[in-house]
């Protein structure tokens, strides 16, 4: 037995095509489109791409994109008045500020100048804070998270009394996704460096959500027989004889955890493309919010 | 063996006993003594009798204290511009809301126009968000969650790499106290109605902290032999000899659990007095955010 491998790609290329198609009938409609300022402080190569990847994705939807390429020794104060104009700008609906910042930035401070109603990354306070209250709904759900939840769903419709291991407590995976599969009715138990018996809390689990940031941690005899198994890992690790030097991988040996699983997401083409997906879903919402 | 008793009622003493030695400092000082707001809608009389109680206490304490009494029919908008008014009124550190509302106010609008400096509370949004983030300090912590930790920490003040079971997910209790026992390197798990198993999940927790409001739910056979058990349920069960024809009950059957458990808290006593001595510790705190 092998279990159904959950393709990220497609399935964000599916949410992708329903904010195309969205958007295609507010342009017939001659209804405002969504646009989307990313910001990127500095030179770091890895950034420099992701910011690259979301500004293309944009253009494939027909998201309005505006850019922002700021000097690695911008200061705290003209970045928090770039946001500020951006939270006023009727064009923009989403301000995405790519992270980390370089070392002399409060990340804090910045983040929590964007104004929660263009928020598209989910990750304001209040947002968070909306997320943690069973009863009330953020503006915008996380979007790793949301991706995340999405895939276990496209196996799982109704994941309500599960037992769920989510590994790694993050304010941007890990604990605003056992926050949402709460809210699921799921019963997530929130692990970390410091937990003990790791392996035995997978085992019984009917879900693991693996974002640890360490290569091959979850082996393949932690997996209870038929458990959804999503790998939010992006590990980059030497590979001699590769093209690049490296490869990726993610926080799952898949091989051995595949034989075990009812259903895995790959490294890449798993949770990576879905986190994009999420944004520009996030993106067209906040036209909502105008 | 019997299990070590945390006394709450102790314990909250012990911290009052703080405050006020805080409080009759600053007056000999000539500074600013905190002031806490409290706002009553209606007549419930639970409501009515707690906000006696927590005005009470800041007398005894000597916290200044602004109360509110406000008619059952009072109109949402004359509730948030009391909020308003209070929130630059520069003598009132601290603004509590009791509830539960009457049902035609919106309680989170009316939480969300508390400012987040004067949430001793600590339940709103921002600061429920900014609990959630690892690396953030929110101003206020939750006051129940935060004398749960507390009673923990007196019989064991390192829990991290601990399991805990936290069973009830509320926005007040449940799932802030799991963020807090993240916080402290726990390993929590969030258990509520659609959890299945929950006898097992106890038996392996080091810790079981009850808010699902269900009497006696926690049998002594589900304690972990040696495990802290904390009872945040308060629940009213008829007692027809008793003089007031009820009695208070927890979510735990202390009999059967005080026999397994390390350490337990009991009902009345326990809990409920921390919480108090919570948010008066959270007013003192207040002024530094004058």
């Amino acid at each position: 037995m092998s279990a159904e491998i959950i393709d990220g790609k497609k399935l964000a290329e599916s949410i992708k095509n329903e904010i195309k198609t969205a958007i295609t009938e507010r342009e017939e409609k001659s209804l405002p489109l969504p646009g989307l300022a990313t910001i990127l402080v500095g030179n770091d190569p890895a950034s420099r791409t992701y910011v690259a990847s979301k500004i293309k994705t944009t253009a494939d939807l027909g998201i309005r994109s505006f850019s922002y390429d700021l000097d690695e020794n911008c200061p705290q104060e003209e970045l928090e008045n770039l946001i500020l104009r951006l939270n006023e700008d009727p064009d923009v609906q989403g301000i995405l500020v790519q992270l980390p910042l370089p070392g002399h930035l409060s990340e804090d401070e910045v983040l929590h100048t964007i104004s929660p109603k263009k928020d598209v990354d989910g990750i304001h306070p209040f947002n968070a804070g909306l997320l943690s209250r069973k009863y009330s709904e953020p503006l915008f759900y996380p979007c790793t998270p949301s991706g995340v939840i999405r895939m276990i769903q496209s196996v799982c419709p109704d994941i309500s009394g599960m037992n769920a291991a989510v590994i790694g407590r993050s304010s941007i995976v890990g604990m605003p996704t056992a926050m949402m599969l709460s809210r699921c009715n799921a019963t997530p138990t929130i692990c970390h460096s410091y937990t003990k018996h790791l392996d035995e809390i997978c085992r019984e689990s009917d879900i693991i959500v693996a974002a640890a940031g360490s290569p091959g941690l979850v082996q393949g005899d932690w997996v209870k027989p038929g458990a959804i198994v999503i790998d939010v890992g992006i590990n980059h690790i030497p590979d001699k004889n590769g093209p690049r030097g490296y490869k990726l991988v993610g926080d799952v040996d898949f091989e051995s955890a595949v034989k075990r699983a009812g259903a895995i997401s790959p490294v890449p083409g798993g949770v990576g493309p879905m986190t994009i997906a999420m944004l520009m879903a996030n993106t067209l919402k906040a036209i909502d919010y105008r």
